[in-house]
């Protein structure tokens, strides 16, 4: 977009919008027009929310997770097994995995995924704190689930953990790969799809 | 989504990101957490340009447009037609015409289109500031242009405003409709290609 902005408040605005991922400069400028004709209440009220997660937000001193006191509600949580840790890259997927009702164990939250191309090395993560988390731990009753993503760097961060903690004496595994249910044959990758013949299951019907 | 948020302050976030426009609850939050990851000084820029817009944002006293200065820049350029004058919606409409390099007069911006389902009458719009702006002037020489959109209700407002200012005697104009450059005859709806064929113009070759 070549315009130029008719003020300078309304550029800096926009700017700032569109610093946000995936958004354009036209979609910054719709927002921020949007944004001019609300009630300045609205307004700050917006605004107040973004800075007080900024600045007050915590992290559960068990499994790094966005929490707002010192310990998360999952980790607190008797009910859960505590022998069994998730490590997932970020909160969304804690949110994912918890919206599946399928998991009873607690979570681990690296904050991010091992990314030289993005400058994000292992010393960027909570891989240490996950090291000392098991060091406190009985290693031979606890199992370590890398729920990472499948690509080549999510693969790079589950290796580079898998080296640190096995020494522990941990049981290390990894979410099962293969077609998705509803998902084609025809359509699938090679890759899911021989991963999806070597681990094939006995029929259960 | 139906995840719960491990934080308050991470859900009252993502209610303040979603309230935007064609914004989602899963699009606010991969935005709040990617707030979550700036350093603090970004963010606390990030809101204060969108306070400054909404607390200091000034409107040109002619034409009504956002700008930081009493005046805009295109209404005190004296190389403009100051007696001719574009009607529009918003800032963006302003935008837009300027982008084309093609006009040479000044705007009314009316913060808006008469649009009863969305509450916004007349009097929510500039066209009290428009009559008084034109009664100030030589009506004889001036032309109006009423460059809105060509729905029902940009229609609407161009007919109301047609009867609130042709009493005053000027000349009042609106944008040609037809077939966009590059336009398929198949695909053009009927209304549009209608009025290309009434308002058909001498081949200049």
């Amino acid at each position: 977009m070549n315009e130029k902005y008719p003020s300078k408040l309304l550029e800096n605005a926009v700017d700032a919008i569109s610093s946000l991922p995936g958004v354009g400069s036209r979609s910054a400028l719709r927002l921020a027009l949007h944004l001019l004709k609300q009630p300045k209440e609205n307004v700050h009220h917006f605004t107040q929310a973004i800075n007080m997660l900024s600045d007050e937000v915590r992290y559960c001193r068990e499994c790094m997770m966005v929490s707002d006191e010192d310990m998360c509600s999952i980790c607190s949580d008797d009910r859960r097994d505590h022998g069994t840790i998730c490590v997932v890259g970020s909160v969304r997927d804690v949110m994912s995995i918890e919206a599946t009702g399928q998991y009873k164990g607690v979570y681990h939250v690296l904050g991010g995924i091992i990314s030289p191309i993005n400058g994000i090395g292992p010393s960027d993560l909570t891989i240490r704190q996950l090291v000392e988390r098991l060091q406190k731990m009985d290693c031979d009753d606890t199992e370590v689930i890398l729920a990472l993503s499948g690509d080549v760097e999510g693969e790079t961060t589950s290796f580079y953990i898998y080296r640190q903690i096995s020494p522990l004496g941990v049981r290390v595994s990894t979410l099962a790969r293969g077609l998705g249910f509803g998902d084609d044959l025809e359509y699938a990758d090679s890759l899911t799809l021989g991963r999806s013949i070597i681990n094939r299951q006995i029929f259960k019907p």
